[in-house]
Formats: structure tokens, C-alpha cells, sequence
């Protein structure tokens, strides 16, 4: 497992009822532009660390190809450079500014905002006990270094249980990009035999990107919202929400899950 | 005060470990298209209800100054025009697409991001005991018409706890949107008078959002980013996270809290 540390920052506050001023961390939140073959294509409000695969898996889950991310050459700590192919180009304008804006009204709501993804088609079976216990193995490994009580998780662990990447930002999206970023640097994508974990709830946004890089179980503590559940369905993957205290509840794809 | 009805949609679902199956609910989150002078600025992805609120506050909280919203009138539910005096107009492409790839390395990350917005000047003063009360109260309100358990919330409460306005979204981004177009279809900002308590973590961006609206101090249970703390501090907001079962942590000027 790959252990990254994460920033932090000092701030001194005032503890209610006490009055007592002390120092305490924060969770450190900074833009970072993300360019591809020169274009500016997105800012995100990120946790600072991991840029490169950020950006990595922010691109590939919004459908382009990218070859690989630096940092810009000439420029402060902010800005991340990817490089996509030439045919990628023309869909940049497309996926970041357009593509919403021209059916949102008219198409489906899933239609107007869904990148083209596959179907995920993997027979991966996961057990029951693996699936309650992966939100308590995450916040064990996230204890470890996080100490401000502020940043989502992504987890990706395989069919037993063992956790594989562990990402923490302010943004949970960002968290998630991070760990996909992750493994398309392992060239270990589609994540056919893996499994996502989220800290949060479960967004239309990260089931997208669960399906972009192809895995076929998603976990989260919270719970889905609608258009996160008609994703799931419509791409074959399997959505387990409110996932606590040895309980959870299937919303998708259920035969994937085995015992007790 | 004004509680609207939430959209929650049914799904057929799995227990776990059960294995039974019924039927539940989940919030709705749907696109939603923003123009301001019949331009496409922003989608943001919602939960129907209050959108021309949304829209106005969205608005607002980027720096234009719209006069008013409504559905668009050719298409379906997912669009929202606003009106907007014609100067606005070529601050949108700053703000919605290049105010943050013009500067993110070059200056703060603070500049490089933050709407211009004037320094809060308030002299509100709350008790302490009014502040730790707000995640309840917020709570309380919210359970009489949330059925989901992923919602989150920005309500808005005066002096002495009051609850003035209350709104869900499956994004807490959106939820104080809402909560803005809510006050300036009151024609009540600057809300200098009053708290926003929201339900989760304290962005950058809730606080720029409550900044634009005057608002002096922004509660929350959740924790701040770095970035988050040092705009509340520049832009004169008492920042108060991790507002919970009695106890919390102020994280800018504290002077605005009296007692115990």
C-alpha cells in the first residue's frame, strides 16, 4: 500500500464552552489548474498532493485519454500539464463546458450529463463480511494520517478485504480521481477485480468515474442520491450505501454480493 | 418560515445482512442548467425544487448581480434564465471559466479564487449558547422533510436561533445557494443580522458564498479547510466548525461570541 503524507496547516482557535486559545490543523485546500496539451480545462479545489494522478484520473473519468501529467515547468506548485491525443482535443471543449448545456432539457437527465462508458461486465464476487468491514479498514487507514477530522476518502481494496490505495482530499471527487489517477500509473486499469470505498455519500459524479475505470462494486458510508443509482444500474455496477456497524443497503446489482 | 417539499425518488433495494428486499427512498439529483442573458454559465447537478432561488444565489455568490430567474420557457424543468444588467456580462466569462487559470501559480491561491467581495462589518453579537444550539435546530427542521439521510442543509437562523429559511440539496454548494436566492427574493441581504449553519464541512467556497452575502458568522458540524479559515478571516466572518453536542471550535473572530 502506498501511504502518501497529506497537508496540513496550524490555525489557532477558540474552544466553546472553555474560551481556551490553542493551536489546532486544518485540512490544507488550494486550487489546482488542470491543463491538457496547454488548455486550461478545469480548476479544482483540492487537498495538495497525489496532482499528477488527480489530474490523470480526472481526465480519463471525464473521457479523454491522457498519456501522462507534470507539473507545469514553469510555473508554481498550482497548475498540472497533461498530455492527451491530438483526437482528444476537440472533445475537450465538449466535456468540460458544452456537453451539459446541450440537453439537459431535452434528453434524459442521465443521457445529458453521462461520459460514454462501457458496461462493467466482471464476474468479481465479494462476500458479505468484506463488504461491511471495508468502511471500518478505510478509517483505520485513514486515521493514520489524518488528523483534522476534514478529508473525504477513496479506497480501492481487492476481493478480500486488503486495501490496495488509499487517497484523502477536501473534495471527495478529488479523493476518487486520485486513487483511478493511481491506477492508470499501475496500468491496472479497468479495476475489474476491485472494489471502491467512499468516506461520503454517493453522487451521479463518482459512480460515473467508478464506471469510467470500470470497477464493479461501489461501497460508501452514506447514501446514493437517484441519478447515482440509475447510473450504477444502467453501467452493471454494484451500489452498496449506508454501509455501518455490519449493515448496508444494496441498491444495484446485488447478485455480486455473497452470504452471510 | 418556508419549507418546500423535497423530491425523493423510490427504489427497489437489498439489505444487507438480510438479504431482504423492499422498497426506499432516495434524493433526487438531477441537472441543472444555469443561463444568465440566454448564455449557458453553469450546470450544477441538484435536487429539483426552489431552482430559480438556486440560480439567483449561484449567481449572486459568482459575483453577478441578477435581477431576476425563471424556468426557461421552451424547455423542460432542468433550465433557469436569469436576467442579468448587461455590464454583467462580460464578467461571466472571467468568472465561470478563467478567473481561475489566469493567476492560480502566480498569486495566492486566495486571489486567484475569491470573488471580490467587501469585508463583513457587523457588530452582531450571539451567545454562545444560541451557536452550539444551530446543528440541532438545523437537524430538527430538516428531519420534517427528509426522508433520505443524504441531504445536506444550509439553514438560516437569526440572533437568538430563530429559524428563518431551510434548504436541501444533494450539494451543500447548492443548499446555500438556495438559501441566498431565498434572502434576496426577501430582499434581505446583506445578511448582517444573521447565522448560516450548514450540515457538513466548511469549503472555500461556503464561505465565499457567505461572504457575498454579508453574512458575519458561518456555523457548521463539520470541520474548515485551511483556505476556508483564512477567507473567513480576511473577509471579517466568525468561522465556527465542529459545532457538536455542546461543544465547538471558532476558528476567526471570536469576538462576536458572548458566554458562557
Amino acid at each position: 500500500m502506498d501511504a502518501p503524507p497529506y497537508s496540513t496547516s496550524r490555525a489557532r482557535v477558540t474552544r466553546l464552552p472553555s474560551g481556551e486559545v490553542e493551536e489546532d490543523r486544518v485540512a490544507v485546500e488550494e486550487p489546482l489548474e488542470i491543463r491538457v496539451e496547454g488548455q486550461p480545462v478545469a480548476v479544482t479545489m483540492r487537498t495538495p498532493g497525489d496532482d499528477e494522478e488527480l489530474a490523470l484520473g480526472f481526465c480519463l473519468t471525464e473521457g479523454l485519454r491522457p498519456v501522462a501529467a507534470r507539473p507545469a515547468a514553469d510555473l508554481a506548485a498550482n497548475v498540472v500539464e497533461v498530455d492527451a491525443p491530438a483526437a482528444d482535443l476537440t472533445r475537450i471543449q465538449r466535456s468540460f463546458y458544452t456537453s451539459s448545456s446541450c440537453g439537459v432539457c431535452g434528453k434524459g437527465a442521465l443521457e445529458a450529463v453521462a461520459v460514454d462508458a462501457p458496461r462493467v461486465e466482471s464476474d468479481l464476487v465479494v462476500r458479505f463480511e468484506v463488504i461491511v468491514s471495508l468502511p471500518d479498514r478505510l478509517r483505520a487507514a485513514q486515521r493514520t494520517f489524518e488528523l483534522t477530522g476534514s478529508l473525504h476518502a477513496t479506497g480501492l481494496f481487492d476481493a478480500s478485504g486488503e486495501l490496495l490505495c488509499l487517497r484523502e482530499d477536501v473534495g471527495r471527487h478529488n479523493a476518487m480521481d486520485k486513487v483511478v489517477g493511481w491506477a492508470a500509473g499501475e496500468d491496472s486499469l479497468p479495476l475489474g477485480r476491485s472494489i471502491l470505498c467512499v468516506s461520503g455519500r454517493l453522487s451521479f459524479e463518482l459512480v460515473q468515474k467508478a464506471a469510467v475505470a470500470g470497477c464493479p462494486v461501489l461501497v460508501a458510508v452514506g447514501g446514493p442520491s437517484s441519478l447515482a443509482v440509475e447510473l450504477a444500474d444502467d453501467r452493471g455496477i454494484t451500489l452498496c450505501g449506508f454501509v455501518r456497524e455490519g449493515h448496508g443497503t444494496v441498491y444495484t446489482h446485488p447478485s455480486r454480493i455473497v452470504g452471510p
